[in-house]
């Protein structure tokens, strides 16, 4: 696989420059997506454009598919309006729906303005929805019969737009009563067994499973645990039918879910950025994050300022505040990162802080103590003072606990106040265990300070 | 949902307490299965275990599947042997490989000997492949029939085994020749359609699409994009069928894969920790993160010590250490996020570190001017000295870039060295930086020494 792709970009540009549309798409089918994904990566924003301007819309749309989403959404902005309407029509709906919510608000709206009106309006009507529920990660491409249509009817139907359906990943179809409501899920081999001028009824499976719209991913992932199924209907509150999840795109949106966490743990604000995006929109996501911290950093580091005088007299501390908020911010962020990721399992609900608190709590005394012990032992050899190894040892120790107890509620805490655990439990971390390891240290030292400077 | 769980683990405890086997499993039938979970992880190890031991292990088994891996391999621990092995019997086999990997290898063996032989060898077997390859991924529950069997024997041996196969999710089956090598699928449904003594090979699909057993989890994804398959034939080397893997278990692993990058960049050594696990075992893997941290953090503050002349004379750059240290971690963790996510996307090639280095390098510039800025005026406005601003700023700024330029680079050296960017890249980064940041601002404050003092 890697062998074939070192140069595929280059081709590829090479035979959009030439506008070669048939060289070009032959050479994307040979392609693997991932390779079709590395190739756009490591063209420029130009580059990127020729290539799907020279493609057809359907096989744009196909190069649109295999890149990422947040750099399909880049892509169709630098697009003219037309073509990028063109382009994303051709995409499944939640693929539009994802795209279009990740452009500029303006520019989405003349895309949908451009699109046919009644497509534009299931657009807009999908993008209501949070990603992460039923609604928004469901197809709208759904075959869907009313219920006294007959099975000459549906046959008919589906002769005639075969070419149609051939997207639709069909495997059931649903029927619907006059107001839309989902009453029967029929399996299309049973429209062989029956007269066809008996209505679709008599042969569907009636009382379907459904999920609602507003069902959270988590709801889903139970649903598929539970049912061998490839996709389920999804309704509204009137269970009207408003399309299929898929099970794939559930488990999609579970690796989503785990990627963002992990890049907004890093400070990724948005949980996306990719090489291929602007540099100073790279910059300003970045920055929105750091200043915020630094924001926090100089208010903490503000309490070395109140012990200069301790400082100045045992200038060796100087080497261990560092060390202190370096290693309480690791500890720290380990608890952070158990307790995110017991959230998302469903192994932990967010009023449980204190039960949280308790199964931690020990870990840092156990992990304080041999850290510790560690920066103590250190401390007394370096400056043969086994004072200025108690002072540091003890701090590191009880930070190590204050640090840990934190992070492992802080996220809890977070997300019953609705902000993102991922993004802001580590800059609240550090900040509070900056303060308090800048202050047991310097406080001790201040206390012993006619020992350490004996 | 959540409202029915709250009381769910006492009443499971109970029940198990009473020895109440139905009642147990009845409750457990109403329960979802993150229900479940959270239950388990509510209980401590003895209940949970009376709950294995008080249900058959058929459903013992079922439980198994819905908590995690690594608590599922906890469980297998504390019960003996023989239970241990009559509940992994009844899971399917990638489950039973996942957990025999996880615990200890001599109780792992036990457990094994107490296995029906042949599906112990198939285990064994199963075992030695990597958890993210296809043959790690496959479950080896596969109808195959050899390719001179008719249609009659099929549709006999199908009847016989009918309880058995409910497990197997069928929709395919496969024909091989006399040496076990792949020749054909068989769709159940041209059984029925084809005369009882005709041999299979007369109905199946020959020339199947397959992947290898040590295809990776890239490749899967792949073929999986490429193909509507629910699941794909596994071959070894001389095409011989192996197993099946399944589209869901492709996307599953995708998702621990994202989980596990995001804990163990946090510190979690194994990429997995739940508080569900002994204390000690928790302490352990935290502390062989941390005390490798704490080595490299005294390593790099020991620069400091070499400036106590200078700090002495200027006690102000103290508080700005541990800004510059902390900042500049954040700046260079952005950009190692960023690389392992393009990294596991496909998105760039490890030998790619020098076309990293200049996507971020513009970035480091921007952002390092930014936050330099920002801490100069805070350093000026504090003390009124403007060449304090002048050093700290400079420094930060400088950092910045040194940081984003190694934080890019680094997960991709360390995967051409075959160490895991997730664990590694976040100490080797900080320790980097941070002796880069010390020397930057106190060597900088040693040449200004006499504008600091003024």
């Amino acid at each position: 696989m890697s062998n074939a792709s070192p140069g595929a970009w280059r081709q590829m540009d090479d035979l959009a420059a030439r506008g070669d549309r048939v060289g070009l798409q032959s050479l994307l089918d040979d392609l693997t997506g991932t390779e079709v994904a590395r190739a756009m990566s490591h063209l420029s924003a130009t580059e990127q454009n020729r290539i799907l301007t020279t493609l057809n819309a359907i096989d744009a749309a196909e190069v649109l598919d295999e890149v990422p989403d947040a750099q399909a959404a880049e892509l169709v902005e630098r697009l003219s309006v037309a073509q990028a309407a063109a382009i994303v029509s051709e995409l499944p709906s939640d693929e539009q729906a994802d795209i279009l919510a990740a452009i500029e608000t303006n520019r989405a709206e003349l895309i949908l303005s451009e699109m046919e009106p009644e497509q534009a309006a299931d657009l807009r009507n999908l993008s209501s929805y949070a990603p992460d529920v039923a609604g928004g990660l469901m197809v709208t491409e759904v075959l869907r019969f009313k219920q006294t249509n007959t099975i000459a009817e549906v046959i008919a139907h589906l002769q005639e737009g075969g070419d149609k359906y051939v997207d639709y990943e069909i495997q059931y179809s649903y029927v619907v009563s006059d107001t839309g409501v989902l009453v029967g899920v029929l399996r299309l081999r049973s429209l062989l067994l029956a007269l066809p001028e008996s209505p679709i009824s008599s042969v569907m499976l009636s009382e379907p499973l459904f999920v609602r719209d507003q069902d959270s991913v988590d709801d889903l992932l139970d649903f598929f645990d539970e049912h061998e199924f490839l996709g389920v209907p999804v309704v509204d509150a009137e269970r009207r039918l408003l399309g299929v999840v898929k099970r794939h795109d559930v488990d999609a949106a579970l690796t989503d879910r785990a990627d963002g966490e992990y890049l907004k743990s890093q400070g990724i604000v948005g949980g996306e950025e990719l090489r291929t995006m602007p540099i100073l929109k790279r910059c300003r996501r970045r920055l929105a994050w750091l200043t915020v911290n630094i924001g926090l950093n100089i208010l903490a580091a503000s309490i070395i300022a109140l012990y200069q005088d301790t400082l100045t007299a045992v200038i060796a501390l100087a080497v261990f505040l560092p060390i202190i908020s370096d290693m309480s911010g690791c500890s720290g962020n380990q608890a952070v990162a158990v307790s995110i990721r017991e959230l998302s399992l469903g192994l932990i609900e967010p009023n449980e802080a204190l039960r949280v608190w308790g199964k931690e709590v020990t870990v840092g005394a156990i992990n304080g103590t041999v850290l510790g012990l560690f920066v103590a032992v250190a401390a007394w050899l370096w400056q043969g003072n086994v004072y200025l190894g108690l002072v540091v040892g003890s701090a590191l120790a009880l930070n190590t606990v204050i640090s840990v107890s934190i992070g492992g509620a802080v996220p809890l805490l977070l997300k019953r106040w609705n902000v993102d655990p991922a993004l802001a439990s580590g800059p609240v971390l550090t900040t509070v265990t900056d303060m308090c390891g800048f202050l047991l240290v310097l406080g001790f030292a201040t206390l012993m300070l006619t020992k350490l400077t004996a």
